[in-house]
């Protein structure tokens, strides 16, 4: 567990990473079955695929950098899910629990946004190649724009949430 | 814990934010005197300072709004909180625990991002006063103006680690 050097740092990072993108691969599938507007659903499934996607670009830059990722479950990302659980425990079905599930999904991308420009930082520092470099910018990409596409459903089922209730 | 209502949900995302900035101000203090980097240190000290107000905002929110928060701890902001010690215990002192700082500290600083994004929605979906809306709106800024700085100190600092190990 020593994390001596920024290149330690990196690996810790990029290994705590794995396992939030893995943790995020089983809580998606939930999450588009519990969505009511039919617009969430499919953000969720067509998110589902991109981390499977980001996590194979994890595979890549493993390979392309030469690291040995360790094993290990990222704790912060088992509160995140929990979090999206406890909700579908105690909300029914609907706009309610819509607007909860795009909030936990919301905080789920920026714990993402914040590990993947802290990786980008990592990566320049230890003078990881371009190629290496450019796999994490693409995640990081992706994740700032299912964010944005979440606060954009969100004004949208809001909206008809509060039509639904006055 | 019943939350059948988007206001249901609102004071629970409040309870929990309340718990989150407090849990802050204890760690703060802890990350000041473990950063060796004097602008990183100067930093979380001025953020202290800054928190301290947001939860000043979230009490003037409740007396505007007329809610009532619930007593509960924000269990993700444990989970960063104890990431930000493990650092602490784990590395000495210098550019490595100071990046690892900055890593762990915007990851804060994005879990209250998209809170506050989350609680602004919803705010206005349940029709809250603009100055009560405005509060959040302040803090959010203030938390997207520090997670600025932060990767400005981690771009000059991490150059300067950098430059050390080689």
């Amino acid at each position: 567990m020593a994390r001596k050097t920024i290149e330690d740092l990196f690996v810790h990072e990029l290994s705590d990473m794995y396992s939030a993108e893995k943790q995020i691969t089983k809580a998606l599938p939930r999450m588009a079955r519990a969505a009511t507007n039919p617009l969430l659903a499919d953000a969720f499934t067509a998110h589902l695929e991109e981390t499977q996607g980001q996590i194979e670009r994890i595979d890549q830059l493993v390979e392309l950098a030469g690291l040995k990722l360790k094993r290990m479950k990222c704790v912060a990302m088992e509160g995140l899910v929990e979090e999206s659980k406890e909700l579908m425990e105690e909300i029914d079905k609907g706009p309610v629990l819509d607007a909860g599930l795009i909030g936990a999904a919301q905080k789920v991308e920026h714990y993402e946004i914040a590990s993947y420009g802290t990786l980008i930082a990592m990566a320049k520092h230890i003078g990881l190649k371009v190629a290496a470099i450019q796999l994490l910018k693409d995640t990081l990409t992706e994740e700032k724009s299912i964010d944005e596409k979440l606060t954009k459903i969100a004004e949208q089922g809001g909206n008809q949430a509060a039509t639904m209730n006055s």
